[in-house]
Protein backbone atom coordinates (compact mmCIF):
# COMPACT_ATOMS: atom_id res chain seq x y z
CA UNK A 1 0.00 0.00 0.00
CA UNK A 2 0.98 3.57 -0.08
CA UNK A 3 1.36 5.66 2.03
CA UNK A 4 1.73 8.61 0.10
CA UNK A 5 -0.59 11.31 2.47
CA UNK A 6 -2.44 14.89 1.98
CA UNK A 7 -0.83 17.41 4.16
CA UNK A 8 -2.52 19.68 6.61
CA UNK A 9 -1.56 23.49 7.17
CA UNK A 10 -1.03 25.49 10.65
CA UNK A 11 -3.97 27.66 11.41
CA UNK A 12 -4.46 29.51 14.43
CA UNK A 13 -2.58 28.68 17.94
CA UNK A 14 -4.08 28.83 20.79
CA UNK A 15 -2.22 29.56 24.24
CA UNK A 16 -3.78 30.07 27.74
CA UNK A 17 -4.03 28.75 31.15
CA UNK A 18 -7.11 27.28 33.39
CA UNK A 19 -8.20 28.08 36.60
CA UNK A 20 -7.79 26.26 39.46
CA UNK A 21 -10.78 23.43 40.04
CA UNK A 22 -12.18 23.02 36.39
CA UNK A 23 -11.94 19.51 34.96
CA UNK A 24 -9.65 19.14 32.00
CA UNK A 25 -11.48 17.03 29.70
CA UNK A 26 -14.57 18.65 29.33
CA UNK A 27 -13.02 22.18 29.65
CA UNK A 28 -10.98 21.34 26.48
CA UNK A 29 -14.20 20.38 24.91
CA UNK A 30 -15.82 23.58 25.31
CA UNK A 31 -13.13 25.43 24.45
CA UNK A 32 -12.83 24.10 21.11
CA UNK A 33 -16.54 24.31 20.84
CA UNK A 34 -16.66 28.47 21.58
CA UNK A 35 -13.38 28.32 19.59
CA UNK A 36 -14.50 26.67 16.89
CA UNK A 37 -11.68 24.37 16.59
CA UNK A 38 -12.50 21.53 14.69
CA UNK A 39 -8.98 20.44 13.90
CA UNK A 40 -5.95 20.52 16.33
CA UNK A 41 -2.97 18.93 18.52
CA UNK A 42 -2.81 19.71 22.05
CA UNK A 43 0.19 19.72 24.40
CA UNK A 44 0.66 20.75 27.88
CA UNK A 45 2.06 20.69 31.21
CA UNK A 46 0.16 21.72 34.39
CA UNK A 47 -0.80 20.12 38.20
CA UNK A 48 -4.09 18.44 39.37
CA UNK A 49 -5.17 17.30 42.68
CA UNK A 50 -7.57 14.36 41.08
CA UNK A 51 -6.44 11.97 38.10
CA UNK A 52 -8.95 10.10 36.20
CA UNK A 53 -6.94 7.60 32.93
CA UNK A 54 -8.04 5.15 31.39
CA UNK A 55 -5.82 1.67 30.16
CA UNK A 56 -7.49 0.05 26.86
CA UNK A 57 -7.77 -3.43 27.29
CA UNK A 58 -7.63 -4.93 24.43
CA UNK A 59 -8.82 -8.33 24.58
CA UNK A 60 -11.86 -8.02 26.71
CA UNK A 61 -12.56 -4.27 24.59
CA UNK A 62 -12.76 -1.89 27.28
CA UNK A 63 -11.07 0.78 29.04
CA UNK A 64 -10.25 0.27 32.78
CA UNK A 65 -10.54 3.56 34.47
CA UNK A 66 -7.87 4.11 37.50
CA UNK A 67 -8.53 7.44 39.38
CA UNK A 68 -6.53 8.92 41.93
CA UNK A 69 -6.99 11.82 44.46
CA UNK A 70 -3.97 13.03 45.12
CA UNK A 71 -1.76 15.83 43.99
CA UNK A 72 -0.11 15.09 41.19
CA UNK A 73 2.09 17.01 38.33
CA UNK A 74 1.37 16.37 35.07
CA UNK A 75 4.63 16.01 33.03
CA UNK A 76 2.58 16.13 29.31
CA UNK A 77 -0.97 15.87 28.02
CA UNK A 78 -0.17 14.88 24.38
CA UNK A 79 -3.32 14.83 21.95
CA UNK A 80 -5.51 16.51 19.44
CA UNK A 81 -9.46 17.40 18.56
CA UNK A 82 -10.81 16.03 15.58
CA UNK A 83 -15.06 15.44 14.60
CA UNK A 84 -17.32 13.52 15.90
CA UNK A 85 -21.25 13.47 15.64
CA UNK A 86 -20.17 16.92 14.18
CA UNK A 87 -18.79 17.86 17.50
CA UNK A 88 -14.99 18.38 18.43
CA UNK A 89 -13.42 15.57 20.37
CA UNK A 90 -10.19 15.62 22.18
CA UNK A 91 -8.31 12.30 22.24
CA UNK A 92 -5.36 13.07 24.50
CA UNK A 93 -3.14 10.83 26.90
CA UNK A 94 -1.89 12.07 30.21
CA UNK A 95 1.28 11.43 31.93
CA UNK A 96 1.50 12.19 35.61
CA UNK A 97 3.78 11.90 38.78
CA UNK A 98 3.41 11.74 42.30
CA UNK A 99 5.10 13.28 45.50
CA UNK A 100 8.00 10.63 44.82
CA UNK A 101 8.70 11.54 40.80
CA UNK A 102 7.21 8.43 39.97
CA UNK A 103 5.16 8.59 36.47
CA UNK A 104 2.35 6.98 35.68
CA UNK A 105 -1.02 7.46 33.16
CA UNK A 106 -3.29 6.17 30.49
CA UNK A 107 -6.00 7.81 28.35
CA UNK A 108 -7.37 11.66 30.17
CA UNK A 109 -10.99 10.68 31.17
CA UNK A 110 -12.95 13.39 33.30
CA UNK A 111 -12.93 14.41 36.18
CA UNK A 112 -9.04 15.75 35.82
CA UNK A 113 -9.63 18.29 38.41
CA UNK A 114 -6.61 21.08 37.96
CA UNK A 115 -4.76 23.12 40.07
CA UNK A 116 -3.52 24.88 37.15
CA UNK A 117 -2.31 24.01 33.85
CA UNK A 118 -0.79 25.80 30.39
CA UNK A 119 -2.49 24.60 26.97
CA UNK A 120 -1.51 24.92 23.49
CA UNK A 121 -4.10 24.07 21.13
CA UNK A 122 -2.69 24.07 17.68
CA UNK A 123 -5.19 24.29 15.09
CA UNK A 124 -4.56 22.77 11.38
CA UNK A 125 -6.31 23.67 8.06
CA UNK A 126 -7.33 21.58 5.14
CA UNK A 127 -4.80 21.67 2.24
CA UNK A 128 -4.04 20.32 -1.26
CA UNK A 129 -7.09 17.98 -0.77
CA UNK A 130 -6.42 16.59 2.46
CA UNK A 131 -9.95 16.53 4.72
CA UNK A 132 -10.54 17.20 8.58
CA UNK A 133 -10.33 13.64 10.92
CA UNK A 134 -13.67 12.29 11.60
CA UNK A 135 -14.33 9.73 14.26
CA UNK A 136 -16.48 6.68 13.71
CA UNK A 137 -16.92 3.72 15.94
CA UNK A 138 -14.87 0.95 14.83
CA UNK A 139 -16.72 -2.48 16.08
CA UNK A 140 -13.51 -4.48 16.20
CA UNK A 141 -12.00 -1.96 19.06
CA UNK A 142 -15.20 -0.72 20.05
CA UNK A 143 -12.98 2.74 19.86
CA UNK A 144 -14.11 5.93 17.56
CA UNK A 145 -11.20 5.87 15.70
CA UNK A 146 -10.21 7.79 12.76
CA UNK A 147 -11.01 5.90 9.21
CA UNK A 148 -8.52 4.59 6.77
CA UNK A 149 -5.92 4.27 9.15
CA UNK A 150 -2.68 4.03 6.97
CA UNK A 151 -0.97 0.57 6.48
CA UNK A 152 2.01 -0.64 4.32
CA UNK A 153 1.00 -3.80 2.92
CA UNK B 1 -17.02 32.65 31.32
CA UNK B 2 -16.38 32.84 28.21
CA UNK B 3 -13.81 30.65 26.88
CA UNK B 4 -13.61 32.63 23.86
CA UNK B 5 -9.94 33.51 22.79
CA UNK B 6 -7.30 34.85 21.17
CA UNK B 7 -5.22 32.64 19.26
CA UNK B 8 -1.55 33.75 18.10
CA UNK B 9 0.40 32.35 14.80
CA UNK B 10 3.51 30.46 14.44
CA UNK B 11 6.81 32.28 14.12
CA UNK B 12 10.99 30.90 13.73
CA UNK B 13 11.48 26.94 14.89
CA UNK B 14 14.71 26.62 16.48
CA UNK B 15 15.84 23.51 16.05
CA UNK B 16 19.18 22.33 17.92
CA UNK B 17 21.42 20.04 19.88
CA UNK B 18 23.02 20.82 22.99
CA UNK B 19 26.79 19.96 23.90
CA UNK B 20 27.63 17.49 26.37
CA UNK B 21 28.09 19.00 29.93
CA UNK B 22 25.66 22.01 29.79
CA UNK B 23 22.80 22.71 32.52
CA UNK B 24 19.83 22.82 30.41
CA UNK B 25 17.62 24.92 32.07
CA UNK B 26 20.23 27.79 32.10
CA UNK B 27 20.78 26.67 28.61
CA UNK B 28 17.37 27.04 26.87
CA UNK B 29 16.86 30.80 29.26
CA UNK B 30 19.95 31.96 27.85
CA UNK B 31 19.26 30.57 24.16
CA UNK B 32 15.95 32.88 24.28
CA UNK B 33 17.59 35.64 25.65
CA UNK B 34 20.28 35.85 22.66
CA UNK B 35 17.49 34.44 19.71
CA UNK B 36 15.29 37.38 21.57
CA UNK B 37 12.75 34.67 21.92
CA UNK B 38 9.63 36.09 24.09
CA UNK B 39 7.01 33.94 23.72
CA UNK B 40 7.33 30.33 22.68
CA UNK B 41 6.37 26.31 22.79
CA UNK B 42 9.26 23.97 23.84
CA UNK B 43 9.58 20.24 23.34
CA UNK B 44 12.76 17.79 23.14
CA UNK B 45 14.41 14.63 24.18
CA UNK B 46 17.93 14.02 24.94
CA UNK B 47 20.04 12.05 27.75
CA UNK B 48 21.39 13.54 31.70
CA UNK B 49 24.00 12.47 34.04
CA UNK B 50 22.74 14.21 36.17
CA UNK B 51 18.77 15.52 36.66
CA UNK B 52 16.90 17.64 39.29
CA UNK B 53 13.19 18.13 39.10
CA UNK B 54 10.26 19.21 41.67
CA UNK B 55 7.02 18.25 42.81
CA UNK B 56 4.89 21.00 44.15
CA UNK B 57 3.22 20.20 46.88
CA UNK B 58 -0.23 22.50 47.28
CA UNK B 59 -0.61 22.75 50.69
CA UNK B 60 2.48 23.80 51.99
CA UNK B 61 3.25 25.96 48.48
CA UNK B 62 6.95 24.88 48.15
CA UNK B 63 8.51 22.92 45.32
CA UNK B 64 10.31 19.49 46.56
CA UNK B 65 13.33 19.09 44.98
CA UNK B 66 14.54 15.61 43.62
CA UNK B 67 18.38 15.18 42.31
CA UNK B 68 18.90 12.13 41.21
CA UNK B 69 23.01 11.47 39.47
CA UNK B 70 22.01 8.53 37.15
CA UNK B 71 21.95 8.14 33.70
CA UNK B 72 18.60 8.70 32.55
CA UNK B 73 16.89 8.73 29.25
CA UNK B 74 14.79 12.17 28.30
CA UNK B 75 11.67 11.02 27.41
CA UNK B 76 10.22 14.28 27.27
CA UNK B 77 10.49 17.75 27.85
CA UNK B 78 7.37 19.99 27.28
CA UNK B 79 6.83 23.80 28.30
CA UNK B 80 7.16 27.31 27.60
CA UNK B 81 8.55 30.00 26.97
CA UNK B 82 7.06 33.18 28.58
CA UNK B 83 8.19 37.01 29.86
CA UNK B 84 8.99 37.58 33.77
CA UNK B 85 10.50 40.64 34.50
CA UNK B 86 10.99 42.10 31.20
CA UNK B 87 13.26 38.78 30.80
CA UNK B 88 12.32 35.18 28.72
CA UNK B 89 11.35 33.06 31.47
CA UNK B 90 10.95 28.45 30.74
CA UNK B 91 8.03 26.32 32.17
CA UNK B 92 8.84 22.79 31.32
CA UNK B 93 7.95 19.78 32.74
CA UNK B 94 10.79 16.68 32.15
CA UNK B 95 10.02 13.01 32.20
CA UNK B 96 12.70 10.84 32.38
CA UNK B 97 13.86 6.95 32.44
CA UNK B 98 16.64 4.93 34.64
CA UNK B 99 18.66 1.96 33.55
CA UNK B 100 15.30 0.02 33.85
CA UNK B 101 12.71 1.79 32.06
CA UNK B 102 10.97 3.13 35.01
CA UNK B 103 9.86 6.45 34.19
CA UNK B 104 9.21 9.61 36.78
CA UNK B 105 9.42 13.42 36.21
CA UNK B 106 8.51 17.01 37.76
CA UNK B 107 8.79 20.37 36.70
CA UNK B 108 12.44 21.08 35.68
CA UNK B 109 14.98 22.66 37.74
CA UNK B 110 18.94 23.21 37.75
CA UNK B 111 21.51 21.28 37.54
CA UNK B 112 20.34 18.95 34.82
CA UNK B 113 23.37 18.18 33.19
CA UNK B 114 23.41 17.03 29.42
CA UNK B 115 24.90 13.76 27.83
CA UNK B 116 23.30 14.91 24.63
CA UNK B 117 19.75 16.65 23.59
CA UNK B 118 17.83 17.96 20.46
CA UNK B 119 15.57 20.76 21.28
CA UNK B 120 12.82 22.54 19.24
CA UNK B 121 11.40 26.35 19.82
CA UNK B 122 8.52 27.04 18.14
CA UNK B 123 7.97 30.99 18.97
CA UNK B 124 4.51 32.00 18.53
CA UNK B 125 3.03 36.09 17.53
CA UNK B 126 0.68 37.69 18.93
CA UNK B 127 -2.25 38.20 16.04
CA UNK B 128 -5.92 39.47 16.06
CA UNK B 129 -5.29 41.43 19.40
CA UNK B 130 -3.56 38.69 21.16
CA UNK B 131 -0.77 39.59 23.51
CA UNK B 132 2.46 37.71 24.97
CA UNK B 133 1.90 35.84 27.83
CA UNK B 134 3.62 37.45 30.73
CA UNK B 135 3.94 35.85 34.52
CA UNK B 136 3.15 37.42 37.86
CA UNK B 137 3.44 35.78 40.80
CA UNK B 138 0.10 34.44 42.23
CA UNK B 139 0.16 34.75 45.65
CA UNK B 140 -3.13 32.12 46.54
CA UNK B 141 0.01 29.58 44.79
CA UNK B 142 3.31 31.10 44.86
CA UNK B 143 3.90 30.31 41.64
CA UNK B 144 4.63 32.66 38.66
CA UNK B 145 1.60 32.42 36.92
CA UNK B 146 0.18 34.00 33.68
CA UNK B 147 -2.70 36.23 34.25
CA UNK B 148 -6.24 35.41 33.56
CA UNK B 149 -6.92 31.67 33.32
CA UNK B 150 -9.77 30.77 31.55
CA UNK B 151 -13.18 29.54 33.50
CA UNK B 152 -15.98 27.97 32.72
CA UNK B 153 -18.04 29.36 35.75
CA UNK C 1 30.42 30.87 22.33
CA UNK C 2 27.10 32.56 20.58
CA UNK C 3 23.70 30.72 21.23
CA UNK C 4 22.58 32.68 17.97
CA UNK C 5 21.02 29.95 15.65
CA UNK C 6 19.26 30.24 12.29
CA UNK C 7 16.07 29.04 12.44
CA UNK C 8 13.68 27.37 10.34
CA UNK C 9 9.66 27.75 9.54
CA UNK C 10 6.96 25.31 9.42
CA UNK C 11 6.02 22.84 6.03
CA UNK C 12 3.10 20.38 5.49
CA UNK C 13 1.50 18.74 8.98
CA UNK C 14 0.72 15.04 8.43
CA UNK C 15 -2.23 13.97 10.26
CA UNK C 16 -2.67 9.62 10.49
CA UNK C 17 -3.60 6.70 12.12
CA UNK C 18 -2.04 3.53 11.67
CA UNK C 19 -3.62 0.34 11.28
CA UNK C 20 -2.88 -2.19 13.87
CA UNK C 21 -0.22 -4.78 13.72
CA UNK C 22 2.37 -2.19 12.10
CA UNK C 23 5.57 -1.90 13.18
CA UNK C 24 6.19 1.82 14.17
CA UNK C 25 9.68 2.51 14.04
CA UNK C 26 10.00 1.45 10.10
CA UNK C 27 6.99 2.58 9.10
CA UNK C 28 7.78 6.28 10.70
CA UNK C 29 10.89 5.88 8.05
CA UNK C 30 8.55 4.60 5.24
CA UNK C 31 6.17 7.44 5.55
CA UNK C 32 8.99 10.15 5.11
CA UNK C 33 10.39 8.18 2.79
CA UNK C 34 7.46 8.10 0.18
CA UNK C 35 6.25 11.40 1.73
CA UNK C 36 9.60 13.19 1.15
CA UNK C 37 10.31 14.30 4.53
CA UNK C 38 13.60 15.41 5.09
CA UNK C 39 13.22 17.16 8.25
CA UNK C 40 10.50 17.05 10.86
CA UNK C 41 9.27 16.92 14.38
CA UNK C 42 7.17 13.97 15.47
CA UNK C 43 4.64 13.27 18.01
CA UNK C 44 2.00 11.13 18.82
CA UNK C 45 -0.37 8.99 21.03
CA UNK C 46 -1.15 5.36 20.52
CA UNK C 47 -1.46 1.90 21.89
CA UNK C 48 0.75 -1.32 21.39
CA UNK C 49 0.72 -5.17 22.06
CA UNK C 50 4.52 -5.35 21.67
CA UNK C 51 7.23 -2.54 22.72
CA UNK C 52 10.61 -2.56 22.18
CA UNK C 53 13.04 0.86 23.73
CA UNK C 54 16.59 0.94 24.62
CA UNK C 55 18.11 3.23 27.89
CA UNK C 56 21.87 4.35 26.42
CA UNK C 57 24.51 3.35 28.81
CA UNK C 58 26.67 6.62 28.44
CA UNK C 59 29.85 4.81 29.60
CA UNK C 60 30.07 1.23 27.73
CA UNK C 61 28.52 3.68 24.96
CA UNK C 62 25.68 1.29 24.10
CA UNK C 63 22.11 0.89 24.15
CA UNK C 64 20.48 -1.76 26.48
CA UNK C 65 17.17 -2.73 24.65
CA UNK C 66 14.05 -3.39 26.45
CA UNK C 67 10.98 -5.74 24.89
CA UNK C 68 7.71 -6.03 26.31
CA UNK C 69 5.33 -8.39 25.36
CA UNK C 70 2.10 -6.62 26.90
CA UNK C 71 -0.61 -4.44 25.88
CA UNK C 72 0.92 -0.68 26.83
CA UNK C 73 -0.78 2.82 26.13
CA UNK C 74 1.64 5.12 24.62
CA UNK C 75 1.02 8.26 26.69
CA UNK C 76 3.83 9.80 24.21
CA UNK C 77 5.84 9.72 21.25
CA UNK C 78 8.56 12.62 21.09
CA UNK C 79 11.04 12.97 18.34
CA UNK C 80 12.07 14.70 15.04
CA UNK C 81 13.25 13.62 11.67
CA UNK C 82 16.32 14.55 9.56
CA UNK C 83 18.51 13.45 7.35
CA UNK C 84 21.64 10.10 7.69
CA UNK C 85 23.08 8.61 4.35
CA UNK C 86 21.08 10.70 2.66
CA UNK C 87 17.14 9.34 3.89
CA UNK C 88 15.20 10.44 6.69
CA UNK C 89 16.53 8.69 10.05
CA UNK C 90 13.59 8.86 13.11
CA UNK C 91 14.94 9.49 16.36
CA UNK C 92 12.19 9.18 18.88
CA UNK C 93 11.29 8.54 22.49
CA UNK C 94 8.44 6.48 23.70
CA UNK C 95 6.94 6.71 26.99
CA UNK C 96 4.49 3.67 27.94
CA UNK C 97 1.95 2.36 30.46
CA UNK C 98 1.07 -0.83 31.74
CA UNK C 99 -2.27 -1.93 33.09
CA UNK C 100 -1.53 -0.32 36.38
CA UNK C 101 -0.88 2.94 34.56
CA UNK C 102 2.84 2.73 35.17
CA UNK C 103 5.07 4.88 32.98
CA UNK C 104 8.15 3.53 31.64
CA UNK C 105 10.21 3.94 28.26
CA UNK C 106 13.21 4.98 26.25
CA UNK C 107 14.67 5.25 22.27
CA UNK C 108 12.23 3.89 20.22
CA UNK C 109 13.15 0.70 18.57
CA UNK C 110 11.47 -2.14 16.31
CA UNK C 111 9.15 -4.17 17.01
CA UNK C 112 6.89 -2.05 18.57
CA UNK C 113 3.96 -3.04 17.25
CA UNK C 114 0.88 -1.00 17.18
CA UNK C 115 -2.68 -1.84 18.36
CA UNK C 116 -3.35 1.87 17.29
CA UNK C 117 -1.74 5.38 16.71
CA UNK C 118 -2.24 8.59 15.93
CA UNK C 119 0.70 10.81 15.05
CA UNK C 120 1.41 13.95 13.85
CA UNK C 121 4.82 14.54 11.47
CA UNK C 122 5.19 18.58 11.18
CA UNK C 123 7.92 19.07 8.72
CA UNK C 124 10.30 22.25 8.57
CA UNK C 125 11.69 23.99 5.96
CA UNK C 126 14.80 26.20 5.80
CA UNK C 127 14.56 30.00 5.63
CA UNK C 128 17.48 32.73 6.11
CA UNK C 129 20.25 30.93 5.68
CA UNK C 130 19.58 27.06 7.94
CA UNK C 131 20.17 23.92 6.80
CA UNK C 132 18.87 20.65 7.17
CA UNK C 133 20.23 18.77 9.97
CA UNK C 134 22.16 15.44 8.88
CA UNK C 135 23.37 12.97 11.11
CA UNK C 136 27.06 11.95 11.57
CA UNK C 137 28.13 9.45 13.42
CA UNK C 138 29.79 10.84 16.86
CA UNK C 139 33.34 8.96 17.82
CA UNK C 140 32.66 9.78 21.41
CA UNK C 141 29.32 8.07 21.81
CA UNK C 142 29.00 5.94 19.04
CA UNK C 143 25.55 7.89 18.24
CA UNK C 144 24.61 9.44 15.30
CA UNK C 145 24.37 12.92 16.38
CA UNK C 146 23.17 16.25 14.58
CA UNK C 147 26.47 18.01 13.76
CA UNK C 148 27.76 21.55 15.61
CA UNK C 149 25.66 21.11 18.95
CA UNK C 150 25.90 24.29 20.70
CA UNK C 151 27.10 25.13 23.59
CA UNK C 152 27.57 28.62 26.11
CA UNK C 153 31.76 28.00 26.85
Amino acid sequence: MSLVDKPYIQGRTFVFSIEKGEDLLPFLQQFCIENQIKFATISGIGAVYKATFAIYDQKSKRYNKIQIEKELEILSIIGNVSIYDYKPVIHAHITLSDQEGKAFGGHLMSPTILFSSEIIIQELSTSQGSQIKTRKLDKMTQLLLWQSPLKTK
